[in-house]
């Protein structure tokens, strides 16, 4: 009931491969996709209207990473630009998920695909809820203040 | 026919957790297990009695990450001594498989469970075909040398 | 006599710090600072009219870092916009020197100052030149072509 | 007064260099020594007796480092072992200093040297003082308790 439908729609934004993500291979390490991921995650949340340092330091709320996967499809390169796409998945006010399509900017050519889901948590890493006002951010309907109400 | 059983042996080997790998989080940021998973990894091929490093220099092959996942169970902190447990999974000559447990070394909790799959490669990142002298440290079977004798 | 005069002109970049590059006590973790002059000395080269890729792919040459320095004077934090400035410090055709200057956007305040020195080397990793036609990137005179034109 | 004489006694600890560090150059990048310089500060409190995880979580006390160099002098490989060696530089209640050897384990070889000083904070990364019970461990002589001996 709480589940949204997962979100087809994605948020794109660019890095640019550093020589520190490359390694002796020639390639970038497959460690940082998982660091592109994590700015994907970012950018979405300041499309939808937020910041995500805010809800660690207004409300406290963190999103713990509980699964991650990633498929490499073709390899990236230093100095390539880099194209994170995220989209929401299938989330409710306690886990978070997201999937991502990493592709070369100049050709559009898929290097990767993942998803990563995330548990809402405390400032005690204890699981949680998310703040009623990052709902929308989520696709998540309002919650009925007071069932009398209705 | 050319797959072996997947091996449930584990060989360990132990890492004690680096600031640079806590996040602001206080915990280990999560991109930082697959690089445990690839020390897991190199762990794994001393054992079984060669360097990765020599695959690469010397038979010029390359085992190309294609697919990573990993279930984060409970955070790993600064300090920490962890052990990182890695197992062949279900292999061939053209793609190799690893599993991990990742488990705090002094209560032996477990963090975190993982697997990658890998494709030999050529130096030009071209799928190829594991040496034959090392198919028995992936626990496959010799091949037959002359097509005659079938 | 091969030596230019220490540039001031600084080329300017911009990164957002990434979750990944903090640590526990919830700033920038400080090998990364060396990761960002990277950055920006690639940046300091594309201003300058090539890409440092072309360099170790078509001309065979690296610069091999010989020396770094960070002084650290302010702390930066997740999701801020740090601007990377980059400027050629005294270098001649086999030692490349660049200084860096670390600034958040928003305010403009000094986070760090740092200088890098790079040996200029083949593919061996063994002392080289800078190929001429990089040397007016570097602000190198050209060199004589033939001594009896003198 | 409060200057203790740099002590010449290096700790000494062992790292295997990861996949995960090295670039395209096919030699560790250069960042990553400087995360070395943290794994031999570890491996020092250590050997002096404590924890430097329990300075921040029980002192709330934090070593935020300052400064830091490296002078990079033969690189280091995939899978070489490295020694970190870690000593006291001239340090008082207020400031921290290392300087390091990175050595390459089999031969012996001098890879690296460098340097870090480090402001003794608060958890609101402040400038503060080492708490009384560490001064032994940094070598310094203990306070006066009382001012009426003086």
């Amino acid at each position: 009931m709480s589940n949204n439908v997962a979100q087809p729609e994605f948020v794109d934004t660019t890095v640019k491969v550093r020589y520190a993500e490359t390694d002796q291979m020639g390639i970038v390490y497959y460690a940082n996709y998982l660091v592109w991921f994590e700015v994907g995650r970012v950018a979405w949340c300041k499309a939808k209207g937020f910041r995500y340092a805010d809800m660690e330091i207004s409300d406290r709320r963190y999103l713990i990473v509980a699964e991650a996967s990633c498929r490499y499809k073709s390899p990236a390169h230093f100095e390539d630009e880099i194209v994170v796409r995220t989209a929401l998945g299938k989330s409710n006010d306690r886990v978070i998920r997201y999937r991502y399509e990493i592709r070369r900017k100049d050709d559009g050519r898929l290097l990767a695909t993942g998803e990563t889901a995330h548990v809402v948590s405390d400032s005690n890493h204890r699981p949680s809820r998310l703040p009623d006002r990052y709902r929308e951010y989520f696709s998540l309907p309002a919650r009925r203040m007071s069932p009398v109400t209705e």
